[in-house]
């Protein structure tokens, strides 16, 4: 009942064989130009020495790549024939040397012979129109390219795997049992079918409209993982939360003074720890009582990053003694994490000086100045946060495939209040809501997708993927 | 008679397997990494789902990459055995999704398993020692990568495709002949062989001797089209030369004003035209007398630009009678540059405005400010410039090369001396100089090259190539 919108624009599209640079620029060993498209080959054949008819498929060629007279580089063409090559059509993979000029070179003979300079993201946009893949596998190639730690790879490989559909599938197969019972008693009122089982449809409807919130659900946290969590250093002012900063990034970022509230404007900065590559933000020194408008301003804008990150890192100098109400201070920061769940980790900063502080704190040691206790605090700072990173759990990711939950919701939300309100011919009001909830799931997938749907989505990715 | 140093070296280098990165950083559609070495296929097998028994050479295997439990990529392995293999060794190509976490995670994977990360430049240094080309090669290797226009790349692919060890197999075989020859006669006195013809053996060397520095001399015009030639602007204080520079550039990269001497710095821009990518020198303006102090350096360091450039473009504006002190100063210019055999090309400037100079004044019209004649002018330049590029000609590149060639001649100057002193023995201070002119010429090659040599020489590579 799927419709699947590949096979109609196949043929459309193949028409014309497009051609683009697929490595990054610069100067390096290789570099690979690719072209796709059903006379991929005949094109290639005009500046390579192939034989189009009797090139053997996925079997690295050492050939001459020349412009006219013009000998450009000896290159490797790898021909992945249709319909098992990634983007099932021809392709011709020519890996040349790294430079430049060379490649550049090959892009240039390649247009000119008649290939057409790529679209941004266009060959995997032609892997899914021609069905190897569906739009939510095509989206997380560019996920997966992006993914700059271990657990927005693998949420990008699980998608890649077709991890969505998949989880889809079981929300949309009893979608369409229904649909097709709700249809057949509307089409064929004359047959006396049994009437829909309302209250079984009910708590149906009741379990769907849940997986589809919980699914919707893990988009906070895909996101997270793709952007990285977000580490909130906050404390006294001069406790030494940019010396911590400095510490934990290895290197001078932050200015260091001795005079409290030097940090006025929150820096933020990347730090790869563990598996993830948290965004560590440092904040002015929050105090019960300032004049200093600068200062005042600073501390909103600590509240805005505390609100705004996934674990408060307290940085507490343990030299001084710590007034009560320099407690009370340090405590609601603490309580602001914990109400909303975040994790709190207390860092006893200074360890090179004698404690002076109270025994009841407690926290990790560390000494910024000397750089001592760092790697067991990033140790804890991992490990927190890593209880926020993913398993094998299928997460969304796309903003896109969130708003397409959150209305394939309402619309099952429609569907239950029909069958509720059981006003006469609640079928066709329940029949119309279940298409538009199937409707919103198949846009994730791209199922029926409209050529603007994807003109926007392919636009994100790079030339050449 | 010659020595190759591959065989030697060879078993000693193989010991270890290679891994290393071999596209540019960056996101893209594709990267590559690359194993080296006699296990390369074993090291890789730990990570891939390979068969290293049964694996087909040069056939593209889509296969999965992973690091014990986490799955990393779906990739494309490429398995060229040896020793027809690049490295002349067994290679893997990995293709994967150009991703840097996705690349760097199975760099860290080969290196896990065993590989060692591979020095800059090694797979040519290791195609090198395999005897798959000599140095001169190898050093081209780094040539064509670097090559950003038509000459440079035309230039390095002569010289990868064995350019500068056949020019030298020329040079080399009749000094070898002559160093059998007397070291025959060395050898075996008792055998009373005729003796070596002197003054055959002195108008051969005079050959020689023309033909090496010959060879030497094309160190100028290859260091030219690598570097690129200089085009240096110059002509009176406020005759437009900075706008010029501007429109020849396409963008404003000069300050302009209407106060002569806006121009003080030498301002060097690359642009590219036809098949070079000329450096363009803006330059002071020029006058008899000035007693400002910052305007005379500006002049000094004009007259340094013009020494140092390959073309001069000399701006008049047209729309202001020149006087003959300043007619006198243009010429100087220009006669400079013809005593060196450089071209020169005269832009009338300001198009816009009405012609006030001399009727025998010529040169190309052009408006700076109404970016007219600009093409034409162009097009001058470019084939000016293109007299220097070389054809199908073997040009030296590297100053290690020309050294060489340099101590050659003078050996074979050597031998000359030798042979005109005929003081007793000549044969023995004869094949003294004779066998140091081949170990230089021998140099070049790589021939016996020492291991120090090689690292100087590759430590010029990135890692990867």
């Amino acid at each position: 009942m799927e419709k699947n919108y590949s096979s109609s624009s196949q043929k459309f599209l193949n028409e014309e064989t497009i051609a683009a640079i697929a490595t990054p620029p610069g100067k390096s060993a290789l570099g690979v130009l690719r072209l796709s498209g059903h006379d991929a080959l005949k094109k290639a054949a005009t500046f390579l020495q192939i034989d189009v008819q009797n090139l053997k498929p996925r079997t690295a060629l050492l050939t001459r790549a020349a412009w006219g007279e013009n000998f450009l580089d000896q290159v490797v063409a790898l021909y992945f024939p249709k319909p098992t090559s990634p983007t099932g059509e021809d392709l011709i993979e020519i890996t040349a040397h790294g430079s430049p000029f060379i490649l550049s070179s090959l892009l240039k003979t390649a247009l000119q012979s008649g290939a057409r300079m790529a679209d941004p993201g266009e060959f995997t946009r032609r892997s899914f129109l021609n069905g190897k893949m569906d739009l939510s596998q095509a989206e997380a190639v560019c996920d997966l390219i992006a993914a700059d730690n271990q657990a927005a790879h693998r949420a990008a490989l699980i998608q890649l795997s077709g991890g969505i559909s998949n989880t889809l599938r079981k929300i949309k197969t009893p979608l369409f049992e229904m649909l097709a019972h709700i249809e057949a008693c509307l089409d064929h009122p004359e047959e006396e079918l049994p009437p829909p089982p309302e209250s079984e449809f009910l708590t149906l409807l009741h379990e769907i409209h849940g997986s589809i919130l919980d699914f919707a659900s893990t988009y906070e946290r895909g996101k997270k993982i793709f952007s990285g969590p977000r580490i909130c250093i906050a404390g006294l002012p001069n406790s030494g939360k940019s010396s911590l900063l400095n510490a934990l990034l290895g290197r001078d970022r932050a200015i260091v003074s001795e005079i409290p509230g030097t940090t006025r404007d929150t820096i933020e900065e990347s730090v790869s720890m563990g598996n993830l590559t948290p965004l560590l933000i440092d904040t002015a020194g929050v105090r019960h009582k300032t004049e200093d408008a600068v200062e005042k301003e600073g501390i909103r804008r600590t509240h805005d990053a505390l609100k705004n990150s996934d674990l408060t890192l307290i940085v507490i100098d343990r030299s001084k003694e710590i007034s009560s109400e320099e407690e009370k201070t340090i405590l609601s920061l603490a309580e602001a994490a914990r109400k909303e769940n975040k994790p709190v980790i207390f860092a006893l900063n200074k360890s090179d000086l004698p404690r002076r502080i109270d025994h009841h704190w407690e926290g990790i040691l560390v000494s910024a100045l000397l750089k001592e206790g760092i790697l067991d605090l990033k140790k804890s700072l991992a490990s927190a946060l890593a209880q926020e990173s993913a398993g094998h759990e299928v997460l969304i990711t796309s903003l896109r495939h969130h708003e397409a939950l959150t209305s394939a919701s309402a619309e099952i939300f429609s569907v239950g209040k029909a069958i509720q309100d059981n006003a006469g011919r609640w079928e066709e009001r329940a029949a119309f809501h279940l298409r538009e909830c199937l409707r919103f799931l198949g846009e994730i997938t791209g199922d029926n997708a409209e050529k603007d749907v994807l003109d926007a989505i392919f636009s994100k990715f790079c030339v050449g993927k």
